[in-house]
Order: structure tokens, then C-alpha cells, then sequence
């Protein structure tokens, strides 16, 4: 197996997700926002990349059955209905709904990865069982995408990837090949302690508790909370095609 | 002390040169090569980012006393001089001399940083020598600039880095906020054993270990070899400008 990480989307090509398995990782806060939501019944969500897709897409859908999620600079978008805090997405507010999605790196890693074999969303709610579908694909390309902090490495991405990395290298018995990012990440994650730290430690993580929102760092660093990862199809995430471990 | 890392030059704008001291990191092997020409008593050196303005360059310059210095693909280029390996920029071949020096990563990671307060190269062979100038600096904005593997992290940069972040943040009185770069980059480095390892083991090093540069990888792995830091200035690397440690 080839696996290939990258510190954020600016560092991968369409051209590179073409035939792989793509993970994308966004620990804050977008993919285990999207988990979030999918465990709490949410009909479909349609990741888009800018506030202005949403809004064209809002114009096409039934208002009531739908919602507006995600945020810029961390904040809710002015008329969103949501923001991008995974406690927000209780089953109350979003079961049975469409959600329209944007962030300001989640959704655009989700993006670049569109021309691969399988999109996958990655987060440390449901590390193992990334993992797990992994290994037992038998993939021979899975690349592994940092959704990053503005074009930049951010730490609890870097870290979650590098768990994932070292898992999967673990865990598989076909030989594995890794590029620098691979090696550099797994060889982190292995030497910290509590992951818990590297969230809270993190700029991002850092960031958002300034914002107020300390109770999602706490959220996004529980490892294995649920046994379920998003997929990706069509440009969409439907609650019936997760891959449930 | 603001200390931040960047895994490669895409990572880094001009922009955010200004002010700053930056250190530019290639590991394997301009910053290794250019300090080994100065060491050898080289005149002066003009990076370059390409092979055209090198050939521009030399037109106006006197043959005799000028070199064509670079690689691409790791590999010297037609109709230059000599190749990227430190091991060829003997005093007998260099000293008084011009060259002029393009590479595939380290000049690009040079030339984004031509805003900067000083340009500064680094690598394993001067490490004890930059740390010892930055925290001498009292400078309250330092890049740590990872050359990178064409566009990418690169390993063995990416622990040098980690090594430079480690050094000042435990020598400096002055308290430091590094970004998540640093952060990464200086717990890898830490948790790493032989910095040896990290050099072969690279996807960079393997690749000039296939292309019979085993000895360059070795040569590049010593630590503090060398007790001089050259400084880009006005474009130049000259042998009146170096700090000397």
C-alpha cells in the first residue's frame, strides 16, 4: 500500500486524488462536525466550497428541509442557520434534514480530493474505524489530507493523520510505502501523550477556546466515540451510505 | 520571540518575509553545499531560481573566474560546472571564484525570501552556529523556511528545522510563541533519534542514495561541522559576510 499524507489541500492536485482513497481530516472542525451530524439522523449534507454556492444551492432546495451550516473565521456565517460546532448538531435540529456545508478548510480539502476513488472523512470521534475500512479494502493508494488551517499545517490534523498512518501501517499485512509526511506525522503522534493536549495545544484549538468554544475541543479529542466514517459520493453525504465498523 | 516554521516555500509568501529573520533549510543539499563553497574559500555566490537566468548571469560575468553550480532531479545540469554534491566544492575547485548556483528547491525557498530583515542558511553542518546567531539577535520574528521535496515536506529538513525550533526555544531568555509548524517539527525532532537516520531514510535521501550519493547523505548529517552561518545579502552569499561563531 502507498500511503501519502499531506500537511494541508494546498499541497494536493486533483490529479494526485485520482485513484485513491482520500481521507480527508478536519479535527477542527469539520469532519467530526459532518460525523456529528450524520450520527444524529441528518438526511444528506452537500459540503460546498464558498457562501455563495450555499446560497445558490439553498435557492434550489425546500427551505424548511434544509439548513445552512459552517462558519468563516470560525464564526457562524451571517443567515446560517448553523455554525461549525458539532454540538449544535443535535437530532433535534438537523435529523431528517439536507444540510448545505461550508468551512474554511474542510470543505475545500473535500474539493480538491473530487476526482478520487473514495472520499473519506477522518477525525479522532471515529479513528479505528478509518482504520479498519481501510485495511480491509485492500487499498493500494490512500492518501491521507490534512484539511490544515489556511494553508498551513495545523497541529491536531498532523497528529490525527499521523495516528491513522501509524494504524494502518500496524494493522495491515500488505507492505506499506509512506512518503516524508507519512513518517514525519506517525513518528509524532507516536512520541505525544494525551491527544487531547496536541487539540487544546494546537493555534486552532487555541483560537476557538478564545472564541468560546472549549467544549468542542473536548468533543473533537474523544478518540472512537463512534464507529462510523462519512463517505463522500456524487459530492454528497447521505445517512445511507456510511461505512458503519 | 516569534518563531514560526513553514514545511516548503508554496508555505510562505513574500509577505510574510518582511521583518524577519529567515532561516532557509536544504538539508539535502543547498544549504549544505553553499556553506561547504564558503568554507572553501568560494568569492561569492549568486543563487538563482533558473537554469535560464544562470545562463543570463554568466553572460555578463568573466568565464574564467566563474562557476555554474545546481542540479535538477538531483543531477547535475548540462553544461555546468558542477552538480549539487558539497563533495565537489573543494578549495582547488572554488576559492576565489563566482558561482553562481540554481537547485530545484533550496534557491526557489531563497528567493521567496528576498523581503526578508536577513536570509540566513541553515543545515545540519551549522546548526549549533544559527542558533547561537538568532538568540544572540534578540530578533522578535524568526522563520524557520523548509526548503521541501517539490512543493512538500521534506523529512530530513523538517528535522533540521525541528532541531533549529528545539535549540533556540531551550537557549533564548526571552519567551517564544511558535506557530504549529514549530511546534510539530521540534517534538519530532526530539523524540528522533540519530539525525543520521532521518537523512537516509528520507524519500529525498533514498533517492540520491539511487542516484550513488550515498557519501553526500553521510557528509549532510553532520552536526556542527562547521561554525559559520553565510548570509544572503542583496542577492549575494560573498566571503566577507558570513557570521562566524
Amino acid at each position: 500500500m502507498e500511503l501519502s499524507l499531506y500537511t494541508h489541500p494546498d499541497d494536493f492536485s486533483e490529479a494526485e486524488a485520482k485513484g485513491k482513497i482520500v481521507v480527508v481530516v478536519d479535527v477542527l472542525r469539520a469532519s467530526s462536525t459532518i460525523l456529528q451530524a450524520c450520527e444524529s439522523g441528518v438526511e444528506r449534507i452537500i459540503p460546498v466550497a464558498t457562501v455563495e454556492e450555499a446560497a445558490k444551492l439553498l435557492a434550489t432546495l425546500e427551505r424548511k428541509k434544509t439548513l445552512l451550516g459552517g462558519e468563516r473565521e470560525g464564526l457562524p456565517i451571517d443567515g446560517f442557520d448553523l455554525g461549525n460546532s458539532p454540538l449544535e448538531y443535535t437530532s433535534k435540529v438537523v435529523k431528517g434534514k439536507t444540510l448545505i456545508f461550508t468551512t474554511s478548510n474542510g470543505t475545500v480539502a473535500i474539493a480538491r480530493s473530487s476526482s478520487a476513488k473514495e472520499i473519506l472523512l477522518g477525525c479522532f470521534l471515529n479513528l479505528s474505524a478509518v482504520v479498519t475500512h481501510i485495511i480491509s479494502s485492500r487499498a493500494k493508494k490512500v492518501a491521507v489530507l490534512c484539511a490544515g488551517d489556511l494553508g498551513r499545517l495545523s497541529l491536531e490534523d498532523f497528529v490525527c493523520a499521523g495516528h491513522l498512518v501509524g494504524r494502518i501501517v500496524a494493522g495491515t499485512r500488505a507492505s506499506t510505502v509512506l512518503n516524508d509526511g507519512a513518517v514525519a506525522a506517525s513518528a509524532l503522534a507516536n512520541a505525544l501523550g494525551d491527544v487531547g493536549d496536541a487539540v487544546k495545544g494546537s493555534s486552532h484549538g487555541l483560537r476557538l477556546a478564545e472564541l468560546g468554544f472549549e467544549e468542542d475541543l473536548e468533543f473533537c479529542s474523544r478518540v472512537d466515540r463512534y464507529a462510523t466514517v462519512p463517505i463522500v459520493e456524487d459530492g454528497r453525504i447521505s445517512l445511507n451510505n456510511r461505512i458503519r465498523r
